[in-house]
């Protein structure tokens, strides 16, 4: 038969494992420290619930899980015969994989509305499905991290996002820059050009205009409908340049008037002036070119990129006013981030700045070269475990050359060996993988030495 | 639109997730401490490599995912005129949901063969789902936790599974009787009777006695063409009683002549005497009725349960011959475990047994009457969570009874209460929520009471 797993998907090894959960780990502390608590929705939703959330596009990609038994009994022939496939979909299938954990949130709190204390803030770290054609980075399983606070309007939700951005990058020891805008402003921008019809056009012109220029750019937004004189109403947006104060200034000249852009600069102001209460040890701007989640954002956006290794956004997040809408509970504003562990892992990967303990394993082995010699190590290797070091015998009788190999394959530092020798002098020889050093001690110091702190 | 989750899923609110971890966390550290080693796999495999593993009844339990596109264009218009289901879900699904980790742990073990050093302990918390009518305690998604060791033959490694569940019980404080068998006794004595044909039979029978006694027992097994004598020769193994040497002795009388038996002899006390050699926390018998997993397994066998509260197996596993057969990999031998999570959970919380912290949440709310107020907590505020204590600031300025009312909901300990005389002051107020005290403090006191250990 053969063997082999489904097209986009991974298999997790020890090594790769531990170091993804080291990465997990440091999101958990900072999202733990913020009070946001961990919950866990099911992988299967009602398709009825994923259907129609994420466009025609999304629901394509969405994985549907057949009904059990006789799933053919609500298909009718006619269906069957014509091969109707988005009729027969419904029919066939009443439940499908979750496509992100956005909705299975909105879907949890409109659900546990009454057990829930709002303002309420979850953290949710699951996989997700999506039968997206499997490219490099891109796969058909994977994780998202993410945390939400919904049910509070006030900007310290905005603030402790920047905050909790900041202190994971800088507990993973990475650069990044954290790039700010606000829906409200680039509202107020189309208001301002007088478009607001266009706003789409727009949005994505000045997301461009590093890429390909500001000539090029006016050039498409003039065939998509805008006047000259209207392209160059958008200049000042697009050369933006130096500090907060400088850019706010720029854009308070123009955007004032409008009320979208009045109520943007009113909220960025609050925002910036929370951030300049503290110290970060990240770069945080506002760049008007942030356009993530344009459907979804009514407020402030998030974005991250590393500043070592060039690669898309590494952790995204904003501000939305209606989540829970669609479940039928009106009103309910939140602020949501989420970190791209995929990516992170390959900017760690890619900077060798994993720490070294994130991917070890097994800390010592002790050597077997019969029963005798095993029984001589069991004891010390069970108050070894209980210390917490992760400890082996390595479990057959086989040849040195076996077992040194073994210790070797698996990044173990320290083998003990136990032989005739040591039976005899009832002692322990600690053999240091690394430097090939060799010392013979007894249990004690045998322990000291593998544990200096707790002894 | 209604909103639930599929029948048999559960969400899992934050406090029954982190007691969930809690029971986790204590299994991977015993895992970890004894050298196995995370990896997962993905939630979906092939469905050609889950099929016929289950037997027919599991195959049917198998949730099958829905092909994407256009999921008929394998299927022929005879198949789905006539609605030949068992024809028809090969053609409409490729992929199937896993149903145990088992068995994706043998497709690893053969995939990545090249890749493993043998001997390979790895363990594996994960969920699984099966479309089983859902039922008190019986999920369709639930989280299986196993350990295996395979690659070695050596008794060490049964000692090692009695280990790990004395010391993972010993961990979440729970009393247990570890109850061991072996599939070549029992064998030896249904060739000791003489009818190894009548196997399942005769440890059915052997499983039944306690709950309706010998007579009845000799009954059904007479029905099942078993002679009187034949049954009178169970006698002794019905009646085994006393401590492990008594029970071996009784049992080497009659099962020392089959060659089965004699084996099964030999590994088991074996097994003992590695157990005798350290002290355990916990019971662990010799009990022939045990007869989990009988087509699986291949010598020793596990079993545990609670002495606290009466409920099925909360852990078990054993030895087997062929893991990796059915994927075309010969002899590879190896033990597991699994732990039942689920069980595990209900058992502590019909105790009371959860540590208080495992599921508190949030350890500090500062309170917010304005910009103002907020603004005097909010340095304070980070560098309490910097000691990684799960701080909050309520969002929003709102009325102090609510903001109170918040924290008595979240079982919030302390509340710093910021107001016009602490701004005045530059102190803080804490009040600790269960004695209602509450306390004027300056920055560095506040700290030092809510962590006495790090300052």
């Amino acid at each position: 038969m053969a063997v082999g797993i489904p097209k986009g998907m991974r298999d997790f090894s020890p090594e790769v494992l531990s170091k993804r959960n080291y990465i997990f780990d440091e999101i958990k502390k900072v999202y733990s420290a913020y009070g946001y608590r961990a919950i866990e929705t099911p992988a299967m939703e009602k398709l009825s619930v994923l259907t129609g959330k994420y466009g025609d596009e999304g629901d394509k990609l969405l994985f549907k899980v057949l009904n059990s038994g006789d799933f053919l009994k609500k298909a009718n022939d006619t269906d069957l015969q014509e091969r109707k496939l988005n009729k027969l979909i419904p029919k066939l299938c009443s439940r499908g994989l979750r496509y992100d954990l956005t909705v299975p949130f909105a879907r949890y709190v409109v659900q546990h509305r009454n057990e829930i204390s709002f303002p309420f803030k979850r953290y949710q770290i699951q996989p997700v499905w999506r039968a997206d054609r499997p490219q490099k980075g891109r796969y058909r399983e994977f994780y998202q991290c993410d945390a939400d606070i919904i049910g509070s309007n006030t900007m310290l939700n905005e603030l402790e996002i920047v905050q909790m951005i900041d202190e994971v990058f800088t507990a993973l020891n990475l650069q990044v820059s954290i790039k700010i805008n606000n829906r409200k402003l680039l509202n107020g921008i189309a208001e301002f050009i007088g478009k607001p019809e266009k706003f789409s056009e727009i949005t994505a012109a000045i997301d461009k205009v590093e890429k390909i220029g500001t000539e090029k750019v006016f050039e498409e937004l003039q065939n998509q409908g805008l006047s000259k004189a209207e392209t160059q109403k958008l200049q000042p947006f697009l050369e933006l340049k130096g500090d907060f104060e400088t850019k706010i200034a720029e854009i308070k000249k123009t955007l004032e008037k409008t009320p979208s852009g009045k109520a943007g600069i009113e909220e960025t102001e609050e925002l910036f002036s929370y951030i300049r209460m503290f110290s970060f040890n990240n770069h945080i701007e506002l760049d008007l070119s942030l356009a993530r989640g344009l459907n979804y954002y009514t407020g402030a956006i998030f974005e991250v990129k590393s500043n070592e290794v060039p690669m898309g956004s590494i952790c995204g997040g904003g501000r939305y006013d209606d989540l829970t809408g669609i479940f039928g509970m009106k009103d309910v504003s939140g602020v949501g981030i989420s970190f791209g562990a995929d990516r992170i892992y390959d900017v760690l990967e890619k900077l060798g700045r994993f720490p070294e303990q994130s991917s070890s394993g097994i800390r010592l082995m002790f050597t077997n070269f019969g029963e005798r010699e095993a029984k001589h190590g069991l004891r010390l290797l069970a108050e070894i475990r209980k210390l917490g070091i992760s400890a082996i015998i390595y479990p057959d009788a086989s040849k040195l050359k076996k077992q040194m190999k073994f210790a070797n394959n698996n990044n173990i530092p320290y083998v003990v060996l136990v032989g005739e020798d040591e039976l005899n002098s009832g002692k322990y020889t600690l053999k240091n993988m690394g430097s090939g050093e060799q010392q013979l001690l007894d249990k004690g110091e045998l322990i000291r030495s593998l544990n200096p702190e707790k002894t």
